[in-house]
């Protein structure tokens, strides 16, 4: 039996569920900015992309082989691919396929992937609700708002125990969409919230394994299943998250409840989410920019005598892979990075093939790259310089790579990922067609266009 | 971007999750003692009773309404009731009711309710897949050997930060017993048990809400679809229990890996389960204990001038509730549960009714219990002196309550249990036929004599 405990706790916590549960229930429909709202968009459309470029990686096929012993009533759309599962299990799977390739969208203060348990949840629950556009968007902004200050209020320490943060915090973001998509008043969001706040999903050794990505799914799959409940009826306590043993206490040393409460209604954390242009780690991104930027100018790769690359150490402690032998560990090699950036303008899923990543020319180009550190450059700068044969040299400095906060993906950057991930699973028309249906998804009556353009 | 960790961590566990993966996949059949098979049985039993005398509480109608909400194939019985569900939601409402009335068992080492997890998953899964009774019961030991053992090695810091262990091991412990239902071989039953560490439940701070059962129910659902994902090859990290970021590592500061592999396939742990006589949680029973004794040297309500009530300081801190307003506050009050023991002589579902709790006799009994803490009583005793109007005192001192390892409940015992629960559900004629179906179970072909005369 258990003894007594001096695990200290803060006992004065704000009544962070409750608030919450109000912000939820009872914000204005489209109560931000336009900006945040078009940043909703991109969110969705860049989850919607990725979840389709996945959809017939063998994570997805074990997922679905799992979900189909449970003779899933056809509610709702795999997103690129033909069958319909019950809501639940499509939240599941939609969330294991978007973050399959570590692709998907980062809000970079705590490193959530915030879409693929909330937006997962989302979609699945509206096929079935029939819920308007409008009320989808909505709902995606309050419920990235929730994940991502719970993220802010218990990181870095909890992401540093060992949680992986997007799902531990997912569940909570994707009840309070589905509460929110459900019309659920304040007792019974907060339930909602309650509920998931006992279903934390995730830990990092998992990384490298199917599991990552089912944390994001298995997020979206509690946190719909949470609301499901709660709309029944099924209570929680009311301090579910802020109590002496309740959620934030419980999976960090580190709470500061004003990162849940500061400005809650007028600034969104949705603003600060970011997409990858590069299919691999974001210490990467830097060089490969400057490496796109050299063949823009014109530089071939034929044409490379050497090339001079000055970064900060961890890149190379991350990612010093110099002779890659597969496509997993090139994504760990900021060479390769760089020959790809230069060969091909791009470092999608579709540059990190195993024969893409051991190609003669590729390799050569890695050889030819002159890594050194330098304590004073920012992690997120890279320094390039390349000597031509006949001695030309070119120089690039980057000092925020594209996709990052302060130089965001163009809308047509998003569009043109979108694109590579998608054309090859349901070819360019119907991927034209889900972008345009993403991006008047405010103006829709309902999903459908979305998930049905999204069907091979 | 993350920063590095100073956390400490253990990098130098034992293959804990590939050790557990051999022991489940492999261990002979009734590879134990015929204590320990009878034990699975009464295990079994017991939480075949309390599921069934829940079948009816709001808290299963609540869990029901959202599962009807995905259109769930009849594939497997709710106990106590006709619908039929998904397995996997099955497992979750079995696991809810069978925890709803805090009747269930309790492996007295941890607190944990091992039964409501292992046994929701297995019996649904049983029912899909034809399982015999020898694998259900095979499933059983081996599922709560995880559990607990798991238990046993993060136990007490684990249960102390917050963490309601039940559900935060059972998520394990039903993978494991669903793994080997399912005959997975060594490496699918680490990519179960992989999956499953990635989805502890539950919060203590949930205590006296739905949330608190919905964690054997959920933990149950979220083991069996574990189980299922790696049936189809869903990978998991080989070291998910014991890595620095893995399980035991993020949710205890501490972990004896000892507790999991010591005397592993030669103790097992369900040998130490007990069962409740009294349908509330298990520091309260020594004073109800206590109060049946006094009644039944004649003590009546009516004379009692004062009670001093002497116990471990967690009783109080768990069930203090001094006022109880319904009957699920009474569970948390021992003063409630002195007081039915002294009326009624007994503590069952019926003395938690809201009616009785809110009796105006005994709010007054329960205003004339003084109790006060010791920190050198044993938690599982209680220390009772009744003072009578006219100056006569009482006194008991009870060491180890019934029910307890030192007092275990015989299977008479169980069986009056099993029909107090049952009968007002089902009629005493089906409760006796589960019952013997239960007691059964070990040599019956399939599952289906159970969970049919479970069916109103």
């Amino acid at each position: 039996m258990a003894r007594n405990t001096n695990v200290k706790a803060d006992t004065n916590a704000p009544p962070i569920t409750q608030i919450l549960a109000k912000f939820v229930s009872t914000h204005p429909s489209r109560g931000w900015s336009d900006a945040v709202d078009h940043e909703a968009h991109r969110t969705l459309m860049n989850w919607v992309g990725c979840a389709i470029g996945a959809a017939r990686h063998e994570s997805a096929e074990a997922t679905l082989g799992g979900v189909k012993m449970l003779q899933p009533a056809p509610q709702s759309s795999i997103l690129g691919r033909t069958e319909k599962v019950d809501m639940a299990s499509a939240a599941l799977v939609n969330g294991v396929t978007s973050h399959t390739f570590d692709f998907d969208d980062t809000h970079l203060k705590t490193i959530i992937h915030p879409a693929g348990p909330v937006a997962s949840a989302l979609l699945a629950l509206a096929e079935v609700t029939g819920a308007s556009g409008r009320d989808v968007i909505d709902a995606l902004v309050l419920g990235i708002d929730v994940s991502c200050r719970l993220g802010n209020c218990i990181y870095p320490e909890h992401y540093d125990r060992g949680w992986h943060i997007t799902g531990s915090t997912g569940t909570l973001g994707a009840a309070a969409g589905c509460a929110r998509l459900l019309k659920l008043d304040e007792q019974h969001t907060a339930w909602a919230l309650g509920i998931a706040a006992s279903q934390p999903i995730g830990m990092r050794e998992q990384f490298g394994t199917m599991t990552k990505p089912f944390h994001p799914g298995g997020a979206a799959r509690a946190g719909l299943t949470s609301a499901l409940l709660a709309k029944n009826g099924f209570t929680a306590s009311p301090k579910a998250i802020e109590a002496p043993r309740g959620y934030a206490q419980v999976v960090s040393t580190k709470y500061d409840w004003n990162e849940v409460t500061g400005e809650l209604g007028q600034r969104f954390e949705i603003s600060f989410n970011t997409y990858k242009p590069f299919a691999c780690g974001i210490v990467i991104h830097p060089t490969i920019d400057a490496a796109t930027q050299l063949r823009a100018r014109g530089v071939k790769a034929e044409d490379v005598e050497r090339v001079e690359l000055k970064v900060h150490p961890l890149v190379l402690e991350l990612t010093g892979k110099k002779e890659p032998q597969d496509g997993l560990q090139g994504k760990f090699s900021v060479y390769h990075g760089f020959a790809a950036g230069l060969v091909f303008g791009r470092a999608g899923e579709g540059e990190y093939d195993d024969h893409i990543v051991t190609r003669e020319d590729m390799v050569a180009l890695r050889r030819k790259v002159a890594a050194t550190i330098d304590e004073k450059m920012d992690e997120a700068a890279a320094d390039v310089t390349v000597i031509l044969k006949g001695g030309r040299k070119e120089h690039v400095l980057v000092e925020h790579a594209i996709g990052s906060l302060e130089r965001p993906m163009s809308d047509g950057d998003l569009e043109a990922k979108f694109h590579a991930l998608a054309d090859p699973v349901i070819g360019a028309a119907k991927a034209s067609a889900v972008i345009e249906a993403c991006w008047k998804l405010g103006q829709a009556k309902d999903v459908n266009a979305v998930v049905e353009a999204a069907r091979p």
